[in-house]
C-alpha cells in the first residue's frame, strides 16, 4: 500500500484505485473486538475516520453521504414513524433522521460501541441529536436484531454499514432483506447503502436482485458524489414494501424547515435518472 | 509526494487529498515544449495519461467527462453547425461533438500536438473521428486563435483543458470569453470544464462572475462524476450568447442514434439541479 509521512491513502486493491488525504497526525489507534479505528487530523478535510484501512468519513465531505442515505427515502415515504439504522456508529445518519418531525422512533443498532464514542469525541456535530428523545442507540448485532423484530412494526430500515466484508457481510443478502421485509409495514422502505457505481456495477446488480426475492416490489439505486470513497462516487438503493419509489413527497422536500448542503427536491429527481450504462445494465 | 512502486498517485496540494491508480508500467514519458507528458498501464483503468502529475484521463472513466462537456450543450442548442473546441488534445471530446449530425464542421486547437500523437497511439479509440471530413485538427495557441476569429461565425466553444495554471491559465479569464462571446453567434454557447464542486467553488463563482462580465445572458454549472479528476467529483459550466440553457431538445436526446454510456436526458436534467450548497453560493 503506497504511503508516505504525511498522506493517509486508501488503495482500494479490488478496483485498483485510491483515494487519500495529506494528514497532520493520527489523533488515535485503537484496536476493538471488530475492527481497528484510526482518527486522524487532515490539512483540508478536517477529522477523518479509517476503519480497517478504509476511510469512513471526513468532517469536509460527509454530508453527501448523510443526506443521501436519509432525506430521499424519508420524503419518499408517505410519513416514517418508526425508523432502524443498522451500523450509522458515526451518528451522522441519525442525526439527519431526527430532523423529520414524523419521526417518532430511531433505533440505531451499531456493532462497534467504540465507533460511537470515538464520534462523540471526534466528530462531535454529528452526534448533536445522541440525547434526543426519540433516539435509542443500541450496541448489538444488527442481523440478530433484524430476525427479532415483531413483524410490520417498522417504516424504515437504514443500513449504514462498512463494505460487504468483514462485520457488515452479513448485511449483504436475501436472508438478512427477507427480515428487513418482514419487520416493515406496507409501504415500508429499506435503504442500503450499495457501493461504487463505477466499481461495483455487479454486487449492486446482486442487491437489487436479492431485495426483489426477498418480496420488495420495487428497488431504486441513487447515485451522488462521495470524494472519500473509492472511486469518489457512491450510491444507496432504496427497496420498498408495496409503494412507489419513482414519486416523494416534493411540496415538503422543498419546504423542509432544516438545512442540508446537498439535497433538495432538484436533487432527488436528479438521484432518481439513472447514467445510461446503469439503465442498460438493469433494463430500467 | 507519496509514490510507490506499482501506484501512481497523483496528490492534489490544493485540496490536500490525492487520487491514483495500480500501474503494471510506465509505457511513455516525454516532456514537450509545454509539458510533461506520461502514459501508464494500469491494473484496472486501461491506459492512463498524466500530464506535470496530474491525472488527465483513463480508458475506463473518461466517457464521463467527455459526454458531459458535449452533449448537453449541444442537445441545448438549438442546431450547431460550426464548433470550436480549445485544448481537447486526447480527441475524445472531439469524438463526441462529431456525432451530432447537425455539426458542418469542427476545429480543434490544441496547443501541443504531442498529446494527440500520443492520444493517436494509446487511446486509438478516442482518436476514431479525427480523419472525419469535418475535422479539422490544428496545434497552435487557443487565446490567440479565438481572439483572430471573425465576429458572430460560431456557434459553440469547447474549452476542454488543463488546470488554469500553466499553458491554461489564459483560458479562464475575462478576455479569453470575451473573445469566445464576440466569436459567437446569438444563440451560440461556451462551454468550460469548470473544475471540482466541493474543491474549487470559489474558482467556479470566479468564471461565472468573469463569463457574464464578458457579455453572457447565462451561466449554468453542470456538476457530474468523475473518479480520475481531484474529490472525483467535477463540472462543466455552459455560457449563452442570448439563448437559454436550462432547457434542451429533450425528444431528440432521448432519439439520439449514437451511443452513451452517461448521458441520457435523465442525466441532464438532473446536471441542471445544483446541489444545495451551490444554490446557496450563487443565490440560483
Amino acid at each position: 500500500m503506497p504511503q508516505s509521512a504525511n498522506w493517509f491513502i486508501e488503495a482500494h486493491q479490488a478496483s485498483g484505485s485510491s483515494v487519500g488525504y495529506r494528514v497532520e497526525e493520527r489523533l488515535h489507534v485503537e484496536k476493538t473486538p471488530f475492527q481497528t479505528i484510526e482518527i486522524y487530523q487532515t490539512t483540508d478535510w478536517g477529522k477523518l475516520m479509517v476503519i480497517d484501512d478504509c476511510v469512513m468519513l471526513t468532517d469536509r465531505d460527509n454530508f453527501l453521504y448523510h443526506e443521501m442515505m436519509t432525506h430521499p427515502a424519508l420524503f419518499t415515504h408517505s410519513g416514517a414513524r418508526r425508523v432502524v439504522i443498522i451500523g450509522g456508529g458515526d451518528c451522522g445518519t441519525l442525526r439527519e433522521v431526527l430532523r423529520h418531525g414524523e419521526v417518532e422512533q430511531v433505533t440505531q443498532v451499531e456493532i462497534d460501541e467504540r465507533v460511537t464514542r470515538l464520534a462523540e469525541r471526534y466528530f462531535p456535530e454529528l452526534c448533536q441529536a445522541n440525547d434526543d428523545p426519540r433516539a435509542k442507540l443500541l450496541f448489538s448485532d444488527g442481523i440478530a436484531y433484524m430476525a427479532g423484530l415483531p413483524e410490520v412494526s417498522l417504516d424504515m430500515v437504514i443500513v449504514d454499514s462498512t463494505d460487504p466484508a468483514g462485520p457488515a457481510a452479513g448485511l449483504f443478502n436475501a436472508s438478512f432483506y427477507a427480515s428487513c421485509y418482514r419487520a416493515l409495514r406496507h409501504g415500508g422502505i429499506l435503504v442500503q447503502q450499495s457501493e461504487s457505481p463505477i466499481a461495483h456495477l455487479e454486487l449492486i446488480g446482486t442487491m437489487r436482485s436479492a431485495m426483489r426475492s426477498a418480496g420488495f416490489s420495487k428497488v431504486k439505486t441513487l447515485p451522488f458524489p462521495q470524494p472519500c470513497y473509492p472511486t469518489g462516487w457512491w450510491s444507496c438503493t432504496m427497496a420498498s414494501r408495496g409503494g412507489d419509489l419513482a414519486l416523494f413527497r416534493e411540496d415538503d422536500a422543498k419546504l423542509r424547515t432544516f438545512p442540508t448542503r446537498y439535497y433538495n427536491p432538484g436533487i432527488h429527481r436528479g438521484a432518481l435518472a439513472l447514467p445510461q450504462f446503469m439503465c442498460e445494465a438493469w433494463s430500467e
